[in-house]
């Protein structure tokens, strides 16, 4: 099998104090002027590191919504403007890292993403603005972060239901990088490392929010599965999950959580054999993996069935219509109006 | 553990007939005169090239030898300046990507590196001069290729006994990210993965070297090899070899083949849980490991000991001298010297 691996340079600090970094990461990139960009309920840590920059903090924006609504986009753009920002600073999990990624396709300021999900988004270039007409998602080296702290501490607040949804996220990116078109070696072990971790810390990191050590596995797990994410086009699962958010409102977390079982029973025929690994980490066959995974969420306290999430099954055709009219051809593979209206009722058709 | 990931940009191409991507990785880079640098063994793919590159090959190095004299640097160096070459492609082992790396130190050239051994070099930044006072070796961002291309093929050309010896150090590679003072769960991964393979496909390769699968295998974890050489300090057994081919004039590979048990011997001490992943590619307990590396260099058809490639046990308190007054203090933590007289006779200290 040949590939090719075209990775730009990845700079990380990983491990607990590594908040304590984020001054150094500025300096290093000779930036000077920060926009601090955090959700509401990470003003703790904002406040911490506003302390810190002092006079280099230039601006600030203290909540965040899900999905980047095109006009938060725009604010922020104008803020970092007015304010003569040079770097954002994102302290969030995909959301408030896309709103940076934002700022960084209209200007010349870095990006220093400080994550505390698993969404894997600091490690890619892939960006998403959310407009009337839905979510438009893209890739753009300008929007890829320059430099990412990873400090598990940050993560022991996220509460469970959160922990979970946005754990089925990176475990997602895992499971779509194996079967992705453009798989390769390298992908592949980031990917299985990722599904490993994952699987092994999400358990305790939602059971016992506050442990320390399954947070950083957990947040180990999320960076590889964002390096597999980074490397590799998403498949079916994640254009669905898209046009959920960005169409109908769905937490994007959640999304990936209920979506992943049926999508996969359909990628098992298929993509078979590239399942193996991950089939490999949950310790059953390819066959029995979609409900392998689905015992899984519903271990992690996570609803099964997109109806509990606010999904409403009359606008399962406008979903499909949405899913097969992105651009790219393969979403029209599987029949994904009978996917969504599967995941409604939670009936998972068993292949082994 | 806590742990900081700076890797540049990596470039590769991988796999049977990327050897046709040359000429497309030159142009990506903007370069359009080329200084070809290759071992005389491959004349038969240089003047492949040289035919495809047709008037943007300006220079020609057709001959490299081991460890990269300084005399022979600077004639490459000057060569490339009077043909004002903008690019260096060096086809060959860690000698002529070595040679490729000296030109990169002093001029503003870019460096396509095409391995055909699995030295490694063609991932990292560490170059190293042989001058009659010994060998320097540094890291030098400077030094570091800007595409790889890997081609399987080119190396079933490469004798039985090279293969071993090559493939040994690249296990080296992986046995000293393992416990390096700058290891991490990334560089743990890549390593673990490069002695899986290696451990795998080794005895195919050197058995069958036309074996494109086995080759293509041992490529991978060559290739994985040295991507974690690149993000470690490689420790005590490369310092002895480096001392051992630098100034006693013995061959990199085989010094590697034959030190790696005894070094081991010493790190399973010391390093014992670091080197657990290790010990599991090879199916047995740490303690046992330097053993199974000594019966796995056997088992290729590779010296065993140091008399026996040409070292001369007399020599021993020289080579110590110089190894623990190299510049990391690490050196002096064993006993140098009482490690070459066991290499010499070939005795290895149970720890099981």
């Amino acid at each position: 099998m040949n590939f090719s691996l075209l990775q730009p340079a990845v700079r990380v600090s990983f491990g607990a104090g590594a908040f304590e970094r984020i001054e150094g990461e500025i300096s290093a990139l000779g930036r000077s002027r920060v926009m601090l960009v955090a959700s509401a309920s990470l003003s703790a840590a904002r406040e911490r590191l506003q302390g810190v920059l002092d006079d280099r903090c230039v601006a600030v924006v203290s909540s965040v919504r899900q999905h980047v609504p095109a006009e938060d986009a725009r604010g922020a753009l104008e803020g970092a403007r007015a304010a003569e920002a040079d770097c954002v600073v994102a302290i969030g999990g995909g959301s408030a890292i896309g709103l940076g990624k934002a700022v960084l396709l209209d200007s010349e300021t870095s990006l220093v993403a400080v994550p505390t999900t698993y969404s894997g988004s600091e490690m890619t270039p892939i960006y998403g603005i959310t407009t009337g007409e839905g979510k438009r998602t893209g890739r753009d080296e300008r929007a890829r972060p320059d430099a990412v702290v990873y400090d598990p501490e940050l993560t022991t607040s996220l509460p469970a239901d959160e922990t979970a949804a946005s754990g089925m996220n990176a475990l997602a990116h895992c499971v779509e990088a194996a079967y992705a078109p453009d798989r390769s070696p390298v992908a592949s072990l980031l990917s299985t490392e990722g599904a490993r971790l994952l699987f092994r810390a999400l358990p305790t990191a939602v059971g016992a929010p506050g442990n320390i050590e399954a947070r950083r596995e957990a947040m180990l797990g999320g960076f590889y599965a964002g390096w597999a994410l980074g490397l590799t086009t998403m498949g079916p699962h994640h254009r669905i999950c898209h046009v959920l958010g960005g169409s109908f409102r769905i937490s994007h977390g959640l999304a990936n959580a209920v979506m992943l079982p049926y999508v996969v029973s359909l990628e098992a025929g298929d993509a078979g054999s590239e399942l193996e690994p991950i089939a490999d980490v949950f310790g059953v066959t390819v066959a029995s993996l979609p409900r392998a995974i689905r015992d899984f969420v519903a271990s992690l306290g996570s609803p099964t069935d997109l109806t509990a999430i606010g999904f409403d099954v009359r606008d399962a055709p406008e979903a499909a219509r949405l899913v097969t009219t992105t651009s790219d051809p393969d979403g029209a593979r599987f029949d994904i109006e009978e996917l969504l209206r599967r995941a409604c009722e939670g009936t998972l058709a068993d292949r082994g």
